[in-house]
């Protein structure tokens, strides 16, 4: 697709491309359980903005790689990132109505329909992961690697720990560590693995690895900054989903514990960090550092 | 350890051999986020009978392999095994207070970290398969097609599909087709993966993998049906949890359509049918055979 592009165009090419490959990788609704199809579905097509697969797809070019060819790691990194949002809203977690501007998943199917969607979710982003359709377009031996990153970074050790700790840590006060492990693991871990498996699958070597794994902790983490920004100063129908929510429920976040303006300029600090750390790619690593920008700057 | 051995004693051996590796192989205590773990671990360690893995081991010794090599197959099944009860077990789902004699996860932990945790352990599992170190003691290629069959096997095309059916199923009028299909997947899709995942990991050829996909179908059918008939004729002690739940609810089972008999008799045709597609094997599949039997005959 290529880095000549703007963002906004490949943000809307990749869309394309993943809504098209996710009507093959998710079963039909035609397919028994129905019910339980059209929930995976329902959560999964709502939309959003595909930031995990737009990174998957763009760390992938920026190493060399065929963006076409990770269109199964992204759709399977989709399906994780959608399972948690479905989980996460359910009555016993975050207990949300509305997610991307619709009603949430239990809220239409049920709750136990709603947590076996999650679950489904997940398990079909490692059925899609080690299918051997996707084992053949990937470089020789990446599917196991690819399934050891994203599987990490959103289990214990990743997502679901920064979910763990942010329940218990809900109407608590907590120290920065605490908020740092949170925004690192809840958020960070996913968008961390969305560019390492971008990078692997697009063939990095060790040195481009690594650079990359530096732009990916410095982007997770300007994610969830900004996304804390967005919750206090965002637009409640641009957004699609219920503000100020972090507040009334006493979450710690970056601005409740530095302010608006420290918690801007951090998200500008590590914006440029980030864009600084794809340097080396030269034109190749345009569209990363786009995405730097465009994560940081919707804050303003 | 070897097809000399009664049941009994290599059950017990494996069972041994599954809590050591479970304790190297699920993240410890001493780790963030201490609760989510202790949630993991207490669920997976408050026992049950371990069939799943001992299916592996001895799947993999009937087809001349090394049963040691299993060990973190057997251990990431029994992972998604006990996730799946974690889940099962919740409010909005089966509603349950007792499993294995000991309160459920929920019940100690709280909905939301029971929650997490059956996601955490069905994540952990897919980590432990990809890992370097499994991979190495695996025949060459052999990690990604093991995830494959257990990811494919524990989704929607299989246990959770299953519950999605028995859970829109209760307190309706079913079929034989639509019982059939709850029996296959719910719990039949799990057995059949441990017989196939043993065998391939064991170097099962094309049609040693065959007669063992038949075997691991007809105990996982005769599985379900004995269980059916437990829940009718059971002793509560000693399975630990709350008996004629299916009748309570209305949940069609195999007696509740054809008659105690009838499930009898059928769980005896389905465990000498499963007896007889492993003589092929000789003496190594005698421990297939005394599994057949074991399931079935508790029953009486």
């Amino acid at each position: 697709m290529g880095a000549d592009m703007d963002l906004k165009t490949y943000i809307a090419e990749c869309g394309t491309k993943i809504n098209a490959a996710m009507e093959k990788y998710l079963p039909g609704e035609d397919i028994l359980p129905h019910n339980l199809h059209r929930a995976m579905r329902y959560s999964v097509m709502a939309g959003g903005k595909r930031i995990r697969p737009v990174l998957i797809m763009a760390s992938c070019e920026a190493v060399g790689g065929d963006a076409e060819s990770v269109l199964p790691v992204a759709c399977a990194m989709e399906m994780i990132h959608t399972y948690s949002l479905i989980h996460d809203d359910l009555p016993a977690m975050d207990d949300d109505d509305y997610r991307r501007g619709e009603p949430t998943c239990h809220k239409v199917f049920g709750e136990a329909m709603a947590i076996l969607a999650g679950d489904a979710l997940l398990t079909q982003a490692f059925v899609l992961l080690s299918a051997p359709e996707t084992r053949e377009v990937l470089p020789h031996g990446a599917s196991s690697k690819l399934i050891h990153i994203l599987a990490r970074n959103a289990g214990s050790y990743g997502m679901v720990g920064g979910q763990a700790v942010d329940i218990e840590s809900e109407g608590r006060e907590i120290d920065f560590p605490t908020l740092e492990y949170i925004h690192t693991h809840k958020t960070g871990a996913l968008i961390l693995a969305s560019v390492q498996a971008g990078a692997l699958a697009g063939g990095a070597d060790e040195k481009a690895f690594a650079q990359m794994t530096r732009y990916g902790e410095l982007i997770g983490l300007a994610f969830q900054v900004a996304d804390d920004i967005l919750d206090v100063v965002g637009d409640q129908k641009l957004m699609g989903k219920t503000l100020g929510v972090d507040e009334a429920r006493g979450k710690a976040t970056y601005p409740s514990f530095f302010g608006l303006e420290a918690a801007r300029e951090r998200a500008l600090e590590l914006r440029d960090m980030a864009v600084a750390a794809v340097e080396p790619f030269a034109d190749r690593g345009d569209l990363l550092k786009q995405l730097a920008h465009f994560i940081v700057d919707r804050t303003f």
